[in-house]
């Protein structure tokens, strides 16, 4: 029979932390491969002010090397300083000098007097362009990344069916407003055996496993019956097994035009036993139907 | 069986208006959750006109915010500045020459003269051209973001095919020039249980569900024989059982190489019985072959 | 049986032309419909040669507009312009102060020197800013569309199978260097009979209608045997029938990361009869495969 | 039976050579053909610093070709510059100014003086930023290209499956750190026929050809058994043969939020014989995954 791993491994000589983190990451750690330059990815995926701080600092950098650049060629190649005054002075005149040519603001009270000083801020100015062309595009890489923001209840439950059945349930919702469409879910099961420490994955099938449109909420069903992995087992079996319940959900965003994925796992103190959830969304006296996202984690005792 | 919900939700305590507005749109309001921050989705998705407003009040913020910093410096650290003429002078000065910097026009008739402006003009460059970096990118994201401009006929009509058979009809028409392909439609229907207010779905089948291409009209033909979940309902039954025929209609846009996804209801009073549409296209006398949006609505009496 | 109109239409009241030009575009003329603005289409689509013109006639333009509101204003107010010289000279000063306004510039020789004319030319910096944005962004937007460069066979041939059987052939090539991954094709025929003028469309299945890439030729083979719907025709019957062979291509292009889609048709006067392709590739004496686009319409008579 | 080559070739005159190189890239030169202009494609595509080196002689040549205008102008129209001291110097003051406009940094020490000087730098002003355009777009298309870095294992292995089986096996990881989703994996092989040199191809079913995740390695396994075309094929067989064991792999990034494509393959002198992967990663003291590329070729002997 073939594996199920869905690439997160298998064998391991002691047990391991949950696989999937909360904000969709893997638990995974990477050493060694051939050296990886990735400067876009990793200015893609920083948080915002680290991004700004490092754009601040760079341009700082780049302003000194061609201020201490200005210097080395002598402060009189730029008529409009002030006389010298010191070190610290030149610096800063020059550094003026080289953020007024950097970001073509030119204001020419200062301006390059000779041949070395034109082709130095000449080379500059292009520098300076080219390097605001590169910021406009990774503030829009930035921007444009298509990240879904699907809302995960905080619990799975275990819950019973109308037939009497039991069954897994959670549910999402989309944070944002914008229209998320075709949206399509796969859940998988990892246990860990809690001698050999080796791990194996199994499906868990849902009753539906994909809606066209996710406006107010969805709830995920996988029916606890004699088909299912985790058919019979009580919570004190999750916890031994290490069970970690493994969403993955895919779907279209419709203001990027592009697929989103998302991923969430819940572990056995994340899983609420003999409860259901309470309907998160009604309908208003306007006859519009309305959804509570703060009521996502509601849940009752199952009576 | 499974429901077929397809994420518009299935218990209401009342009845709800119609579930997709005609600008695609679901009628749908959001209350909770976790506070998010979409700038990039809000600037993206709203008018041109309120963008530009925004663009413009908040160039306005930020250079007056500069020009009050400069002022506090003190208006002598920016020589070419007139001798002091009041507030509202030095304020109007002081915005003019923010606004050179922030631009980067630099007309250099008045510049920073201390060590002071110097740092802070630097800074308000540096904001500058990243401020214009943003919005180049927001300019770009909001014209190339796909948006199918398909049109829908305003009603649906149920008609006769040629064997007889009542059959529920719509066309759709490319409002652009442009090309889409492989064009695919769903549709189903709602209906809501007068007494319970409980929502169900049922899917409408089309005889033909896809087409390559869309340089003309389609005709979406759902066949109202023993088969349809609209069997053998009158216009009365429409209105007593709320019923809204929603359409999902994806294709793929050659001018942005992305699918685009349209979406389209009908509501009882947008469904004309016993009529047949006239056909929205012929060839001209120079054998090419020609479409009339106007005609789109062209619907005659069945004879 | 459902239609096989892959959404080209198919009652006329007289004969069409083909409906697929060479260069993929439908033959189609569009009237009437909402009125709908789509610069963005239209400036990305244009050629190089109009896009440029256009680009420069907005430029001169919008510069003209602000250079009259200068004079509007009095020169008077911009420092530096020379006394007035008649209407001719003055205007030019305008514009050459407000293009280096718009364009961020700024020598400043020329410069606002009242709150009139720095408010004016502070605006005209914003809108200049914007302005280059937005053809940031269009040239970006041109640039990086995916269009696929397929290169269709001039004619398609009538040829025999090994086994002797009679074929329909057409060959592809990229003309571009790039890699062109999982290629599907899909060939139907369109029919017009004679006599109603209504126009009939039929699938020709492939011997193979994927490749999993296209570094040299692909030649797409259609069975004229009993299955064909083109089976037992010859050129005056593909002639009188008013034959035209339309061929869709999808692939993914590796450069631009997208799907790209591809149309062609080959019409009676562009089949030939009784003819084979010659190999259009081989292998050079360093053992490297060669591709000789200018072969890919080599064909020779059938023996 | 259809053929399974996948776009390579069947038919050449001698023996070739590789079909895949280890980049991806086909083993493949083209000829002939309609001329072709993709700059984009071109642009985008070339190594960092040939474009930088592109960049910056287009830059010079445009300044030059402008220099040389205003000189033809006369350097008299451009006051602020030094009296003429001979062709070169005049020719750097002209190239300074004109890099000064083109960059829109106009210092202004240096302006244009008469109305010939004013419409040749105002054209200047306008190519400049338009130009500057082009390289943000570019700069975006080539940061933003998606390129998956899956390091594939040296060398595929024969080795040996837990029930005995003969099986070929090889491994990927990916280089990167972001995260891989929903790879497939297609593999066939390529065998040249010694006296003919003729080619035929043969798909190479895996045990499993997909995985959700790539985090850490993922080992592809083909099982040697009667139903494989490598059945019972010795190492001398393969040479003999000229055996290229070709594969595709197709992943979803989540950065770049796209597909990505991967090819690689392996000839017999990379291919080792009674061997077996070395476990690539296991789980660190604190229970998180760890992955270490640079085991991804550690094979070791068969017992």
């Amino acid at each position: 029979m073939a594996s199920l791993d869905p690439g997160i491994g298998e064998k391991f000589s002691q047990r391991t932390q949950r696989a999937i983190n909360h904000d969709g990451s893997f638990n995974v750690r990477r050493r060694g491969g051939p050296p990886i330059h990735d400067p876009y990815q990793r200015l893609i995926l920083m948080p915002w002010g680290r991004f700004f701080t490092e754009v601040g600092v760079l341009f700082l950098l780049l302003n000194a090397a061609f201020a201490l650049a200005y210097m080395a060629l002598g402060l009189e190649n730029l008529p409009g300083v002030a006389a010298p005054h010191g070190w610290v002075q030149d610096f800063l005149s020059a550094l003026f000098f080289s953020v007024q040519t950097f970001t073509s603001v030119g204001y020419g009270h200062v301006y390059p007097g000779s041949n070395g000083a034109g082709a130095l801020s000449s080379l500059e100015a292009l520098v300076g362009v080219l390097t605001f062309a590169l910021a406009t595009g990774l503030l829009y890489g930035r921007f444009s990344r298509p990240t879904a923001r699907i809302l995960f209840s905080r619990v799975a439950i275990v819950s019973r069916q109308p037939n009497g059945q039991p069954c897994l349930q959670f549910r999402v919702a989309n944070r944002r407003a914008n229209i998320l469409i075709e949206l399509t879910a796969q859940v998988i099961v990892k246990f860990t055996d809690a001698a050999t420490k080796n791990i194996s994955y199994a499906a868990l099938p849902l009753e539906r496993d994909a809606v066209s449109f996710l406006p107010l909420t969805w709830t995920l069903v996988h029916d606890l019956g004699p088909g299912s992995p985790l058919h019979g087992l009580q919570a004190a079996d999750y916890a031994a097994r290490d069970v970690e319940i493994i969403v993955m959900l895919k779907s279209y965003d419709d203001t990027f035009a592009q697929d989103v994925y998302s991923r969430y796992s819940y572990i056995p103190s994340e899983i609420a036993w003999h409860r259901r959830f309470r309907r998160a969304y009604d309908v208003a006296s306007d006859g519009i139907a309305e959804v509570n996202l703060d009521a996502l984690d509601d849940t009752e005792e199952l009576s």
